[in-house]
């Protein structure tokens, strides 16, 4: 038995675990809008469906390749340039592959080291995703009012 | 330097004081609803901010008191019994103190032992405890969408 391992109150695998438990549930999140209202659906004056999951995008695989990369470079959310519902899900999909990937090169101590994210959030990485999952969750749990008010059933939070 | 606290991805006081920093942040939310609107406000048959304040309540100072005395009594809200929206504060504010000092009471070991929560909710410690934090940001996203819709503007989301 690792003792180094037992341990950990969070370690980096279960970490991950967590973070992808929460994308595959905001996969089925955008997958429960139709086409027209993941673009065009709004309350009070809020960011669609499509511009808020664009942020969660970046927030993802390029903001982790950033920090393996040390690259303090802007992202620009344009760059991704997606155009229907099922580019949205396909640029998801490469992201859960991507972070699966680049969180090998994340040992224990990377996560204390303080970084600039895209030139502009100088903290700790454990801080800086820490903030992409929640941001996540936060603007998840508004598509989740989003669906209600346009009458679908939200899949339940619980399941990852 | 403790290396054993050097490697930990989140420690036991970290994960504290990011649950903590998430209460803060709810606290404003729930304060910048107006009394009716506490009580009142919903949207699309959701439910009110004073019933999903009621429920984040739940799942902090009980839930952990029940964690920390391996109690699996079930919990009912109705406990609680508040009928203001400053009862609802005072009650918040009982709790973080009580997360606080009980919080001490959590060896890093406990975090991953099995305990059937209320009876119900049988998972390791760490995962109820990240369930609460969750669960919390979920529902306050849902809250910030309420505020909006009540042209108020939310706090930032990342003021802690």
């Amino acid at each position: 038995m690792d003792t180094a391992t037992a341990t950990q109150v969070i370690t980096s695998k279960a970490l991950l675990n967590h973070w992808q438990g929460h994308r595959n549930l905001t996969r089925k999140v955008i997958a429960a809008f139709s086409e027209k209202d993941f673009f065009e659906f709004s309350i009070a004056g809020m960011r669609t469906p499509a511009q808020l999951v664009t942020e969660i995008l970046t927030l993802g695989a390029p903001a982790l390749k950033s920090i393996i990369d040390r690259s303090e470079e802007p992202f620009s959310e344009s760059r991704f340039n997606l155009e229907t519902k099922a580019e949205y899900l396909e640029k998801w999909d490469e992201g859960t592959a991507a972070i699966n990937a680049n969180w090998e090169e994340l040992s224990d101590q990377d996560f204390h080291e303080t970084f600039n994210l895209f030139g502009q959030y100088n903290f700790p990485v454990i801080e800086n995703i820490w903030y992409f999952i929640d941001n996540e969750i936060h603007h998840r749990g508004q598509m989740f009012v989003y669906l209600r008010a346009l009458d679908i059933t939200p899949p339940f939070f619980w399941e990852r």
